[in-house]
């Protein structure tokens, strides 16, 4: 028997598989805070075939989202804790052949489809401990889309925190920032099972989200806190000036994406 | 020295108490699932001098909120980790010398202060897994707050599934049932570190909400699935008819209550 | 009808209650690691009518602890989702009436039911994040119980890492420290409904296991860091000088205590 | 610049990879299930290359794991919140190429790490609650290592219960049984980005620990219960005839395997 299933465990019906078929959906609020980091802490993060930016090479993406999401008979809708997650992630851009892309270098979330869904994308995910403030619309406990109204957010791993954020809108925007405004331009990696150094994936992948929608969208004042960690190199990732912050309500579908490049077993870096 | 703090720990300066001074102010949405249980289901949960209501004294309320939450100078606004709880309780009505009440017989947060929170207001807090669908404005990985509007909903505790429902928007609403709606009439008891069966502290208390503020509220219709723990005891309150069911935002402040009855230690129930 | 149950929720069966009957059953180990700190700063953790120690009134304890526990017919064991748990603790002496007790200054745990027993034992419990290297019997992946094993141990609560650990076997123990050793002195308070200062609940309560049993005993070097929080004080129990470390094999039944002392809620402290 | 990792993110350093460098040693217990259930239902999660095992074709191993695991520096061993985690999983037979292999058919876990670990050596991971009770050796709140003693085991994911056992000890065992025992065959798939149904990885791996460790070992009987949930299909494994149980500590330190099989991107299976 063929066994059935986007992602494993591949089985005779495909119900078990921890993907379901694309196309996925989501909709969402996002918190997106822009810094200037040193280019070379830029650059160290990129393949030697991809080059950095040609202006603003430093400029880094630090990202909070608060998703629900669902495939496309909205199943997860009606059994919420498989339809919401959190993810924090960090973003860089590159170049490759001429174009400019956006590229994830860091990022964690809170369940086990987002973040295999996430590798199938070329995301590095990782499990953490998300948490963002909500906009409120009645009483006291937190702010409103308006201007003075502040935010927080946090990621930690492993019970070692990672970032802290807050956040405070000045005004409206009609945009996002420009540091994840690009297709992104990721690696697909897993390693031989021979262990030998070599990988049997080895790709270089290119995707974009259709049908995104943008809601209420709101720029802002920030300040970043980057903690260590024994397994995490975020702090690497220095700020040395904050550009501004964002936030927005924002939903997208995804299907699928493009293989740029693909490199055979046996070819050596 | 005189140790300080509203609730324990108490140190020398308060900043450790698991609580901290009223008021506290809260933010977030509801769904009210409104039916009729047997009475006598009913009436088994009240201590012997409280009576049932009136009129549908079967009446039975299941709710689900989601909650942002800080105290009187918002400090966790800006650290959500602290700030943001989820919590689904069961309420009924009693009477009282002549007078109506609410009563939480049954609730699971997952958060500590919450639930120490709700053991001083005489909520019966345990910790549990809850999960509610959260109305979208952008794209489709949710219901919008309109006629059609689609949620689930579910406690878990333990790894045992507790509660699972959905409910469907039929309409506006200018309220949302009236299970919940009187003062909640609870009791905080201790039982006595003796261990002889007699209560340290054994009080009857009433409490209210101020400022309470009530946003969009829409009425609808929902199904219910009540299931079986080793350590609770739901399934008796068993459905027989449904009522209704109410989507809505809600905020609220809360600082303190009027205790009703206090037991001495000696007298015997 | 009489509502039953050791704890809330009450109900006509009592099988809801967070908390058994008891007598309740632990088996665990235990890594304990005593210092000294300022003697001022224990001092300013005792209400007035407690005093220092006679000697050392500067040790503290921390304590971190492995359980497996059930109620008295041993349900849990086969359902041990709600048989384990862990928890970390601080523990000072203080003398009343001339006696010299062992006194619980902070706690976290990771299950509500042992959240509220202690809060029903004097504990000041929250809820934390929990970690403690186990020894192993075969392989590598851990320390064995010989000289030279080496140990881990973390607390943290709301994404804030409150102590890091390590601890390293030097030779047998026939004890596990001094600091712990005594019955245990406790408050259990519980504010007024009234929010006015006055406390519902207040008692001075002391107890001990019975049938403690311990058994394989280490003594060990340790390294111990506590690092800040918005809402934790742990810090102010700076340590001066490491006294010595303790990793054992315990287990204890405990039925109930004593209160030494009870305040009329007129009283004024 | 060459990234360095072995696992994304693959960095300047290395060090946040989610992975370190094999080897990877573990420490801990095994609760091993096994049953008989119809061979057709082992069949049908087989690929059409694999055949079924000779003898016994409907044998499954239900298998709770409680581990505590390390880098070859032993690192994790200081900070056990990297160190410690448990698994649930589901293992079949099957023949290739005239050989009997062993094969992860389900499988659940509790940690990121593990789980890519676990993806990177064919196990198809996803994460889960999962709880086994421990043996004791002092007290009373657990099992004896000896005839009698009592376990539980269970698992649960999104809030679904999917599995339940209780097991007792009968006697000592030199194995634990026969299911589990083969070198491992298993897949490793990454559907290609394009989401045209093709997969970039698709190979049957397989692989072995070494220095694998068996301690104290013993058999017994145990009662399963397999539950339903909307994205699993463990129900259709139905026990028809228990085998026997097993419960050991065991260690093993795993390095690598061997790619028995590849296939082109072009190929149709």
């Amino acid at each position: 028997m063929s066994s059935k299933g986007f992602m494993f465990p591949r089985t005779a019906t495909g119900r078990a598989s921890l993907l379901p078929d694309t196309p996925w959906h989501y909709s969402g609020t996002m918190l997106t805070l822009e810094y200037r980091s040193h280019p070379d802490r830029v650059i160290e993060l990129l393949p030697d075939y991809l080059e950095p930016a040609d202006e603003d090479p430093g400029a880094v993406a630090v990202i909070w989202a608060e998703w629900q999401n669902c495939r496309d008979d909205y199943s997860e809708i009606l059994d919420p804790a498989r339809s919401q997650y959190k993810e924090a992630f960090v973003v860089v851009r590159c170049k490759y052949q001429g174009e400019t892309y956006s590229r994830c270098v860091y990022i964690w979330v809170d369940t086990d489809y987002a973040m295999v869904r996430g590798h199938h994308q070329g995301y590095p995910k990782k499990l953490g401990s998300i948490w963002m403030t909500r906009p409120i619309t009645v009483g006291r406990a937190g702010p409103r889309l308006e201007v003075g109204g502040r935010f927080g957010a946090s990621v930690s791993a492993y019970d070692h925190k990672l970032l802290h954020a807050t956040f405070e809108i000045t005004g409206d925007s009609d945009h996002a920032g420009f540091v994840n405004g690009h297709p992104m331009l990721h690696n697909r990696w897993m390693p031989a099972i021979e262990g030998d150094g070599s990988d049997s994936l080895y790709e270089l992948v290119t995707m974009r989200a259709y049908e995104a929608e943008v809601g209420r969208c709101f720029k802002g004042d920030f300040e970043l806190q980057i903690f260590d960690s024994p397994v995490e190199e975020l702090t690497r990732l220095e700020p040395i000036e904050n550009i501004a912050g964002y936030w927005r309500e924002v939903s997208q579908s995804w299907r699928s994406g493009t293989t740029m490049r693909r490199r055979n077993l046996d070819e050596i870096e």
